[in-house]
């Protein structure tokens, strides 16, 4: 505590990433990274952005990177949002059109972030209890509101609402902003990118992060109507003009661009997704559905932090969350490649003998 | 206007930066950027990122860069804070430092993204006209205020204040944060980084896109006390876990490291200013001293706007700024090479004729 600090940083409560271990030969399942590199197409890109022509800015407005991004979901580049990664999108959207008088709608359990970046701009929100099954029910979204965020599939659970109850939603919520965070949607998750053109109060974020293996790289984008693209294009001129590097633009331009590459990996990782579920309930674990690049498990009878703990000791890393009470007992464990996949069921089945 | 947006966007003014205009064969000397290239190490660092490694985050403190910029002012790693350009840096720092019941306080003449950032966060602030040279005179400052921010040299005007200045301000103001926007101080301002550790309350904030010519990467930073860098830290982990991409990192480091290139290049680049500022004034110009990699530039019977327009006719890019008034008849020019320079001269030979 500082008399030099603006109030609002006495306040917060930052958000606290995976663990990021400086270690090598981990097996780490931990932050949801995809277990593949990035497309051949992608490396190639970037290895010509090194070069002299860094001693100039970029575009401050990313036409290019905007174009590659429309095209890839037949919209228009007024539909295109950019940023440094999607946490920075986020934080712009939680801005630019969250923050109204009344409440923002988010599930109790989801994205731990939400009510960081509600700390950083004095947004109020309130917190709707996912179902006994954790999924979503739309019907308890139906009440006034400033705003609705949801992940889909959503996090840490991974399970994947439907579009028509999303469509459901949007016909019911016309007044306020409804974003569908659909930062894992690639593996087996239905987009609501398709109802964008039908609904001006939707937004959809994406990351290439995890599907477009570019984690490293930093980009992510929000689709949505013209209104609500300026508003974040409003915003990120209030705050950095230059948000996208040079390296971030043409690779994720070129990953936007190698659609067969980008398939083919989705598709590997949902085939490890389903082998590795398959091999946990044999173990005793119940699996929550899931639509993501990462599975949310409970063991019959062994508790989610030990297990974290003695996979740790195992050189093996997952992720487990203290809070909300109701998840304590899962451990979130991403989808790597098969043979990770079967270190980790090796590592359970000494630890469970 | 939309009911989407949050009441915010409705007041924003957002900062324009200087066109990059997406044309070739332009002498550029509108944004300020290096005529040379980054260093060849940093090029050599930059190639080793495009590699699979990319699906990993990166680290989301960036201990490696803090140490690296630690290591070359001789501070800890606690008393620097990285962000994606010196903009985002900046708008960390107005939003976690410079937020109070007291106004602002920065020059009437100055980075137009000032005011911008306030907007956003809703800062109140005060314009201290610079002196009738253009000189910021510290005694202005010593007034009840809720922070203090300049850059120096200034923007547009180029003119450096002398460090015995800065530290008589410091002495004087004790209970708010002062900010030294120290962007171009490497083209022969002296920094007010020797300070640091004697004032709590003094934070010195730098780019990488000015002298050490890498625009195109986006890195900036802060330096201060530990006390000043937690706020920063604060937000910037309520807003965005990974600002600085793979890429940004080791380029960086290496662009840190490199201090021969750095210095041959910033002493090539001030060479070249003062051939000229010489050939400028020979063509009936009036310039104002410089300690930046510009210089701001008045001719004795043309308008600013009108010698823009005429040079642009000529594929020479410089800036012009209409407001504040007092400014109109400047034109701002970045310091290219030797080269770019003739280009210039014998084109306002030509115009003035």
């Amino acid at each position: 505590m500082s008399k030099f600090w603006s109030d609002v940083v006495h306040k917060l409560t930052p958000y606290v990433p995976g663990e990021q271990p400086k270690l090598d030969n981990l097996v780490k399942l931990n932050t949801n990274e995809n277990p593949y590199g990035p497309s051949p197409k992608v490396i190639e890109a970037l290895k010509l952005e090194a070069a002299d022509s860094l001693r100039l800015y970029p575009d401050p407005n990313s036409d290019a990177l905007k174009l590659a991004i429309a095209e890839t979901y037949q919209l228009k580049s007024n539909q295109v949002f950019v940023g440094n990664g999607s946490d920075e999108v986020l934080a712009h959207v939680f801005q630019a059109l969250l923050k109204h008088d009344k409440p923002l709608l988010y599930p109790d359990i989801t994205y731990s972030f939400y009510p960081v970046y509600c700390g950083l701009y004095g947004i109020q929100y309130q917190l709707i209890p996912l179902a006994k099954d954790f999924t979503i029910n739309v019907e308890d979204y139906m009440q006034p509101n400033g705003g609705i965020i949801f992940p889909n599939p959503n996090a840490p659970t991974g399970i994947p609402l439907a579009l028509t109850e999303i469509e459901r939603l949007l016909q019911k919520n016309t007044e306020s902003v409804v974003v569908i965070d659909e930062a894992y949607v690639d593996f087996g998750t239905e987009s609501a990118v398709t109802l964008i053109n039908k609904y001006p109060n939707l937004l959809v974020t994406h990351t290439l992060s995890k599907a477009r293996s570019l984690a490293g790289l930093r980009v992510g984008y929000a689709l949505g109507s013209p209104e609500l693209i300026e508003a974040l294009t409003r915003v990120k001129d209030s705050f950095n003009s230059y948000p996208i590097d040079r390296f971030a633009s043409a690779g994720a331009i070129a990953a936007m661009q190698d659609t067969v590459y980008f398939e083919k990996t989705c598709k590997q990782v949902v085939a490890t997704r389903k082998g590795l579920i398959h091999d946990l309930m044999n173990l005793g674990f119940e699996v929550l559905p899931s639509g993501a690049n990462f599975i949310f498990a409970k063991h019959q009878s062994r508790d989610g932090a030990e297990l974290t703990n003695l996979l740790r000791e195992k050189s093996i890393i997952v992720r487990h969350f203290k809070t909300p009470k109701r998840i304590a007992p899962y451990i979130r464990v991403t989808i790597g490649t098969d043979a990770q996949s079967k270190l980790l069921i090796e590592a359970l089945a000494e630890i469970l003998q």
